[in-house]
């Protein structure tokens, strides 16, 4: 075959350097394990096998050397470039042995779930060393109060601990997300061969133990031709990113000098050596950008294989998968350089709480305590509320209780009378948070336990993020072993 | 509060309109349910809580021609126009006790999971009905055989019963992830009141079971902050819309003049008076392209929301309902319009299995046979059966047995002797079929089992589905009850 | 013909309705200027001409009736319901003829993009609003100086006129994109009938003056295929919307009650009745949700019609129209509203002063100054500048002139000297405003010249916009008056 | 500046290798524009000049070497590492001097649209290689018949030569915005300094000069905040990724078995040793794959600048250029693959002409025919055709006049007689063609026109790309003597 000089400088080239970094070692991991299976099953004669695997073996001695081997367009891709050497280790007739009752196109789709479930890992693991850094900085602080904005403008107190476990329970969902896409992603489709199986007595499910997946994919021309699973992928990545990057934008509104909540570390921000207080918080910047990158590419992967056909097609395959690989990539550097940045960064505790005491904005629980303790509408407790502010704001030193009988009586007819200092309490931001107990409220006492909870999960995740990649390795071992048993 | 004509103009009056007609039994819903909760809580008396009942009485009574107001400026939106009737009703005083312990903001994330979780529900049961007609096609055309494509051109014969459960497998993951989305969005985020929830000992559980929903949201921060809820009912649908997108390019391939596979019913074609064998199967066409539109809108939500703040914020609010509204409904009346139009589609089985019988396209289960019965190597089988043909196209009076012996010399030194019926039979599609009986193939004993499992979750999912919808109309009953009862 | 009750009710109501609102007018034009065209030929006899102009009248005279009809599913679309009222009055014979020459592939085209001409002119008009709003607010904001951000912080001082400048002159070129966009949309493909056009002596030219185009489009093939002019609508209104929506991010913080540059009028913003300082400035949230959502569906458009075929093709037309449609019509009310709310928005002049004369950020125009004055390099200036800082933050009571002749010598081992008030005339804001003076630069001096450049600019596109509507009414008057000529 | 580890792995290291790969040459340019400017401003004096330029002379002499340096985070990025490289060879002092009147974000936003130009016009070139290859294929079949579909459904003949001038139209239409997008971005925005000028008297038309540009940016601040010109960039790429991918679907339907019109040749295929008859068409599929990925990533450059703030900031930098490169290296690689492909394919004319004879989709130029002969309507002589069609249909052995002059008086109460030869005529592909000369029309003689037209301008736009690289090799040229002159 010989192929146009524009179709290697255009095509070919790139896949073939694109499939030497992503899938070198799922190739060969499928070789040896479709070896094993053949064998296994007496498809291959064990001398054929041990001819076979010595020349597996040569191959997988060098997978560095064969990064640097430039594409010339004497064979199709890399499938065919192993094939070769396969070749010319084992001789045409054994090599060709190892074909049998498979397919490129069942490896290829193999393949790529093996990639894709460790960027799933990958990127779930980064979003656990997130929550792991919040849920660090949420313990710190349980008892910082700042102003939540709605609308771009403070609204009420609350605590850091709430806000960032509102975050840290996002990112819950996102890991189940995840899980739940690792689940549908770690399915074995080799067996399928071209896209109809084959009439050889193949032992799916011992590839599929030896190569570390939870299960075969059923039908066979389902396993080739949907891409379900790197959608879902996709999508549990978008999600992610939204999620974490509206957070991003708050950070960074925190890290503004007018708002000056929040001080990177050194290390992650851009100095000026003249303005030595002009720290430009790039890191939040870089995840951000980096970030949407990484959204704007999940949904081209979308739009990418949209109204292809359903089958075995180019457009799932070798020129998409790269850009499923940067996706993740740079998902997962988003969401580490989060995590890395907060770690040492601090947050201004006195002027997030100096703020929260600014523009009454704890003037709803005066209005809710009224209507509590007399029984006031909720209409009757707004006005008195809004009167008393506007008569303090005009004069300042009248002393809150008076100003509050007499607006009380104004409104309902009946002066209210509180001590001042109980009134001072009443709207003091540490009471707004202390008071507001019901299920998932800032109460210092509900965001203890609600980390307490989130600390569990996490841990839940960890262990089962530790079980999984256990598995792979000790699959990646066991077909070691088998290997060399053969 | 007076607004500027240009700001009722360009947002108000379309954000009234659209609630109207998404939001308006949700809304009278919520008032319902908080109403006996504040009641049962002791927060509200009795009496109150009738006079109210009553002013929502009204109001329900009239929802039709709520629809017929217009927007006047005089209010900010639906639900001031609402209270506005529930205070010349109720009192003002009175009408002001509705408002304790709440906010409009957990009241808008409250109906916007309560319509999404309809949308999906809705999805879903279309995604269902074009399962149950795919499993018919399939279980009337297990024997039906067609040459798969691989890279647009015929490979292999595989069945239409094959085909179609490699896109009913996709679709019953579909099926998994619009249900897991389900359960994400079936969460209350009442209580969480403006966004730190409240000092008054309201009942969450209480709203939770009248509403219909399975369990409170947790932290009430970022129970009016996220939408990863929604996002996930996004992605569901995406992944949904590309794989069942890709399966109607190839129909609507089947449907061409020149491959002639697939033939609409009358009332699902567009036809020509005057030539009346073109009929345009548009209702394909709309498939495709509402379902695209579908596809693009779920993504313009991502970008919508991508770079907001993570907090209560305009851009996940009355601006975007609609569009996930638009989003689920185009993609319900693609997937709707897909099995109505296939319910009673014909296919032309003769068409089919002739164009298998071209090409040779069977050629490599012969190489494969030859590997089995002789031990030959992939290649030489390969090789022979290669040459077979050549020779075949060459002169197709010799008998094939006679070729073969010729040609197997040539290759591997031995003639290989087999009858011409038994070649012709290693050659047919149908024993290439019945032949491929490893997990996931098409012979039809396989396909057989396969329809069976996939009847089995298909009725596992509708009667999740029954089961769901019936716990939302029981809900609803015993929200009706509780009013009653006040 | 028959339609299956499903397609009726998931495709062909919905399109009926659209056409309804969005392509009865131009279809009127249409059928008059295609009969005023047959009439010229000859093609068309004066007799039948007169009575099909009698059976559009009666239509034309009930246009807003129509609006109310129902879709029924006994014909087509809105064509084919007006055929049958042309029919009605005409009789079926001479209502025939006015089909020769043409169909409804050519039809469509021909309205789509006469409804797109619109959307362009009417967004083209809201961002010529938008600039001459913005050039009212840069004119009166020549010497307001504020701390311009880089990486989110304060970096040096500008003027709201140099920062409004910059986007008034992304919004020209918006203008010419929009402009070129027009041009490209405003020919007539009428003629291109089915797609190949007709052997009948028809006159495009004739039509295309009729209906207001520039020029006939080319080849008919093309005509019916190509949505180009379409996505270059959508490109530049995707464009303008990103750039636009930039500076509404600016604006937002400045909303801010932490930055507090900006204040909206009451009409525009969302009160508390209790906590009056809280001003949720939802009309700019409103424009860069409505602007989001605009944006999305754009780019969703680009997804419907990627990997369609080039030719007549459903996904295209009608279910793809009305995305268009609230694309246009949701930008320009973003951009709209966003004119609206700044018309009479004010600026804290003074809070902007105050920040930009905070935290040295003149300061490298003092290195600058040293490296003109004493031939230095520039490291040495800097190295001075970020001394000098440096004491002066440590002990702000030691003369400036002081300092820097200190630190001066320890750098460069000459003492340079300055009176103290040169020296804080040199740190000011308003000197370094007043000495950027090179092309492009904020001193008030130039940028009047650029206000007064920018004004002839809008002067210029507003005349374009006006000529532009002109010519579209006076082809419409034509019409009318060729119409009652026939 | 000490970086953090995670920093450096994460964001730094990314960013200086793309750097590296994409933005050396133009760093150096303007390094060089730069230096000559200061000397000729007399801002640099002459012996300080020619220092700098011995610096930069011994960097460009290894730029290849420099592709092999590893990032080690003891400096931000490439413009810091290469001003080590100056103060090593230049002295600190000096090195400084250089840094007049200039930063880095001028620099950063000079250097992207020096590249995003070079990009700008390869792809331009790719599309005009395309056209080049469409008008030679349209030259040679403008006789070549076929059925051009409409809804999926062979409608009407027409020619090849027809079909794709219709593409070639749109790709001229490419072309202007190709170029429209070049004037936008080839402007200078070097002298904008940080983003407010600067108040040294730099000399901004010098530098526009000698780097290329046709003209220095307006405003500086929109100089550094706007990234206008790169969306134009990118939506003139994806309108031509989204039109050329349109006619690349119907490629690949003519590659099909069952259609069967084109044949790529060898080099363009992937070829089945075993089944020589399976020929997939997977350049073709790349091209559609590989636009797709160009088209997705275009729009993710959208989201990922979409609600960032309009100023300086990380977003429209650093980490989104690569992603515009590898947009526009796809669009380029996707066009130019399909060129190549189609210049040495076959068209199987026979079986094209073939198809256009059946299914008597002539029949509407008949109707047409009987109208302008007889003056029926339209109505009468599409009732006439119909039945004529069903007739035969029934019998094909009655002479069609005799049909014909049968069903016309049972129609219209006349015989309409022809000759049997001149009905075959009038019903001939060929005749149908050849009739239709109204503009646009497929008529060989309108076609040859067409062709020539497109000539016209496919040299129109060849010599504009000529000459505007004419242009920057020129100013290249210009810059090298000026520095040699310094």
């Amino acid at each position: 075959m010989k192929f146009a000089p524009e179709y290697v400088r255009h095509v070919l080239t790139d896949n073939f350097d694109d499939a030497k970094s992503l899938f070198l070692g799922p190739l060969l991991s499928i070789h040896y394990a479709h070896l094993v299976m053949l064998a296994g099953q007496g498809i291959l004669c064990p001398a054929d096998a041990r001819v076979l695997r010595s020349a597996l073996g040569a191959i997988s001695a060098q997978t560095v050397q064969l990064q640097d081997i430039d594409y010339d367009g004497t064979y199709e891709d890399l499938f065919f470039y192993l094939d070769r050497l396969i070749q010319q280790a084992a001789g045409e007739t054994i090599a060709g042995r190892l074909h049998t009752a498979r397919s490129r196109n069942d490896i290829d789709m193999t393949m790529y779930r093996m990639r894709q479930r460790e960027f799933v890992l990958e990127l779930l693991q980064a979003t656990l060393s997130l929550r792991e850094t919040w849920l660090e900085m949420a313990t710190q602080h349980r008892e910082t109060i700042f102003p939540a904005h709605t609308h771009t403008q403070p609204a009420q107190p609350t605590t850091v601990a709430h806000y960032l476990l509102g975050a840290i329970e996002q990112l819950e969902r996102d890991a189940v997300r995840l899980r739940a896409a690792y689940e549908v992603t770690n399915l074995n489709p080799l067996g399928a061969c071209a896209i109809t199986g084959t009439g050889f007595p193949i032992d799916r499910a011992r590839t599929t133990a030896l190569l570390g997946f939870s299960a075969p994919t059923g039908n066979t021309y389902g396993s080739i031709a949907t891409v379900d699973y790197m959608l879902q992928n996709l999508s549990a990545a978008a999600v992610t990113l939204v999620g974490v990057g509206r957070v991003v934008q708050d950070l960074l509104l925190w890290c503004t000098a007018e708002v000056h909540y929040l001080r990177l570390p050194d290390g992650f921000v851009q100095c000026s050596s003249i303005m030595p207080q002009k720290r430009n918080p790039v890191a939040l910047e870089h995840a951000r950008s980096i970030g949407s990158k990484a959204l704007g590419q999940a949904t081209a992967v979308f739009l990418s294989v949209h109204n292809t056909p359903f089958g075995d097609i180019v457009d799932t395959e070798d020129d998409l998968q790269p850009l499923v690989h940067t996706t993740f990539r740079d998902a997962t550097r988003a969401i580490s350089i989060i995590a890395a940045a907060l770690k040492e960064a601090t947050l201004d505790v006195a002027s997030m709480r100096t703020r929260a005491e600014e523009g009454w904005i704890t003037v709803t629980e005066l209005a809710d305590t009224l209507v509590r303790d007399h029984n006031l509408s909720f209409g009757a407790g707004h006005a008195i509320a809004a009167k008393l502010i506007d008569r303090a704001r005009q004069n300042a030193s009248v002393p809150l209780a008076e100003v509050l009988a007499e607006v009380s009586e104004a409104v309902t007819g009946t002066a209210l009378t509180y001590q001042d200092a109980d009134l001072r309490e009443i709207l003091s931001p540490a009471h707004f948070i202390e008071i507001r107990k019901t299920l998932g409220g800032p109460a210092p006492a509900l965001t203890a336990e609600a980390i307490e909870a989130s600390r569990t999960i996490l841990d839940r995740d960890l262990s089962w993020l530790t079980s999984t990649r256990a598995q792979l390795t000790s699959s990646a071992q066991r077909l070691n072993d088998e290997v060399a048993a053969l």
